[in-house]
């Protein structure tokens, strides 16, 4: 195996296989990458339910393939004093040379014969998307699900489309995010994906990656850019009814700045030493404030938030938490708030904004 | 008491007094900040061995002092939605009440009675250092303090001064730092100081704080500005004569580049997983080049430095991370080593800087 590449495309390719490599395995020959030169040069991390594969572009010299330790080879590729790096094993193949400059590296190889190769999947079907609309739908959703290991399903993202509208829905305990977003073709399919591939994928895509697609079958799906692929299984089951737990019927609206109340929201938490026991109290009066309020043994706070009121008044309680991390997602200068009860849960939506919906469920005060 | 006193001063102060309350003590009242309210607002922070106090600016309406806890304190101050703080206590005394904006807080006090509290030095006979030099000469010794329990002093920097010369030195058991600057008044002087306080000071020093005071007694040091004052424990002892370590005599010179020496050191340190067992081999040679190389059970690595190379020829080792760190905190961009055989230490000085002596102990390489 004998290449030439560029260090700092190197580098990229050894960033984004290395989200696929686990850092301790029981199975050591997934601590390391696979490097494959062929036809092309390709990078593959690789834990059993994850891979990725990487095309770095290279000027071959000589076929073949080794496994390296991700983590020391990642760390010297880093540090190379040159922009041009050669890679070439030594006769038995047990050895990789680097050189950068004036830096000559030795490294030790593992044979890649047991090393697990990643799939790819038939991109007949693909369904491409632009990237920022995809990077918003996975923001705004993969916070909320599960971290319950009893409900598996729910520790993923539902990703389903139904005539030309793509959603993605997560759901634990206490709240669900819906996100949605008008495809150009329309497709029917409904898949549950792992949270953390979602975050991985949508942090590897570059500013110039404008578009990308994937595609999926019954256990696995696909992500995938010009340079880089993303295998990943899927979680089996049928989701959760999700329409059904949204509410119609409302009897009090307000509309407020997302921001304010985010601020005053994150200054109640302070004195919140316990979510489950210290809900934040929420008072919607009829001369259009909010009051947020909480007493706790740590102290108390008591705010004013400046709220349109419309309907009924009403106190109810959550937690603190729950709506922060959904506030912290918004966009929208400004939401809406829809409720009904002091038992019934919390819908928000942005004022300008149709395509997110949060439901938040409420905790009784006492 | 009652006050109103601006935000980010408040914040300033919280910050610097922070530095000395421990996050856990077995004294809980050490966890709190006390807060004096007399002719000037107050906070303090103390550990049993160490404390600060800080003058915040204030608008006073009310005198007294109360203890709260530092870190739910601090979590609101710097969240407050208002430029400006209210801080009053309510008739008992047990509660603050914080208002800022539309934000009212109520918070928990605890009694002042208990706190122990920091006794100033006479600052009669204090000297006055000039901030930069002494922020260098603190960040070019401290990170050479020894971490090893058994010999207390060799935990703090060696700070001394003989008529016109000052010094800070740190010795660990494999390397010696030395830091020298010119004062304009003769003194004469010698105090251990702990590291930790010394690093503390000189990151809490301000831009606008030119200049900086401290003076010391048998048993304390204190730092100050005109806004606030840190107290600390002195190291007791007799420090190790450190001149008498370093040798006078040389056989091989060499002049070359920080930052091409340093970056060689750290790509060679990425395949050391042992620091004992694998030193790092420097090669001084004949034609002017310095090989740096080092062969481990990870890999080996081998690379040209280009140097000036005077006297003898000469193979030696040394830890690469004790080198690195030197190396690390030192501006002068060319270096000059001093060498006289495998088993005798190097010195680092720079080319055209003469105020930091660096000693380095060799390992025998195999």
């Amino acid at each position: 195996m004998k290449l030439t590449c560029n260090r700092d495309n190197l580098i990229e390719g050894i960033n984004i296989v290395q989200k696929a490599v686990p850092s301790k395995s029981t199975i050591s020959i997934l601590e390391g990458i696979l490097i494959e030169v062929g036809e092309e040069v390709r990078l593959t991390g690789n834990d059993s339910d994850f891979g990725i594969v990487y095309e770095v572009p290279g000027i071959i010299e000589e076929i073949g393939s080794i496994v390296v330790n991700s983590k020391t080879f990642g760390d010297i590729i880093r540090k190379l004093p040159d922009v041009y790096v050669s890679l070439e094993t030594d006769n038995t193949g047990n050895i990789l040379m680097i050189s950068s400059g004036k830096a000559n590296y030795k490294l030790k190889t593992i044979s890649p014969e047991n090393y697990p190769p990643v799939s790819f999947l038939n991109t007949d079907n693909a369904i491409e998307l632009k990237s920022d609309v995809f990077q918003a739908m996975v923001k705004e959703t993969s916070f909320a699900t599960s971290q319950d290991d009893k409900r598996i399903i729910l520790q993923g993202v539902f990703m389903e489309q139904r005539e030309n509208e793509m959603r993605c829905v997560a759901i634990d305990g206490y709240r669900l995010a819906l996100k949605t977003a008008e495809m150009a073709e329309k497709n029917d399919y409904g898949v549950i994906v792992p949270t953390k591939i979602l975050n991985e994928f949508v942090k590897s895509l570059k500013p110039t990656d404008e578009k990308l697609k994937f595609c999926c079958n019954a256990n696995q799906i696909m992500f995938y850019t010009d340079t880089y692929r993303m295998v990943s299984k899927l979680y089996k089951g049928d989701y959760i009814d999700y329409k059904r737990m949204i509410p119609k019927d409302f009897k009090t609206s307000v509309v407020l700045e997302t921001k304010a109340f985010l601020n005053a929201l994150e200054r109640a938490a302070l004195v919140i030493n316990d979510e489950k026991r210290f809900p934040v109290t929420l008072y919607f009066s009829g001369n259009d404030t909010l009051t947020v309020s909480v007493t706790t043994e740590v102290g108390a706070i008591k705010e004013e938030v400046s709220a349109r009121v419309s309907g009924d008044e009403l106190t109810i309680g959550f937690s603190a938490r729950n709506f922060i991390e959904c506030l912290r997602v918004i966009e929208d200068e400004k939401i809406v708030l829809s409720l009904l009860s002091p038992v019934s849960p919390c819908i928000i939506t942005g004022e300008s904004d149709p395509s997110f919906t949060y439901l938040i469920m409420p905790i009784r005060t006492r």
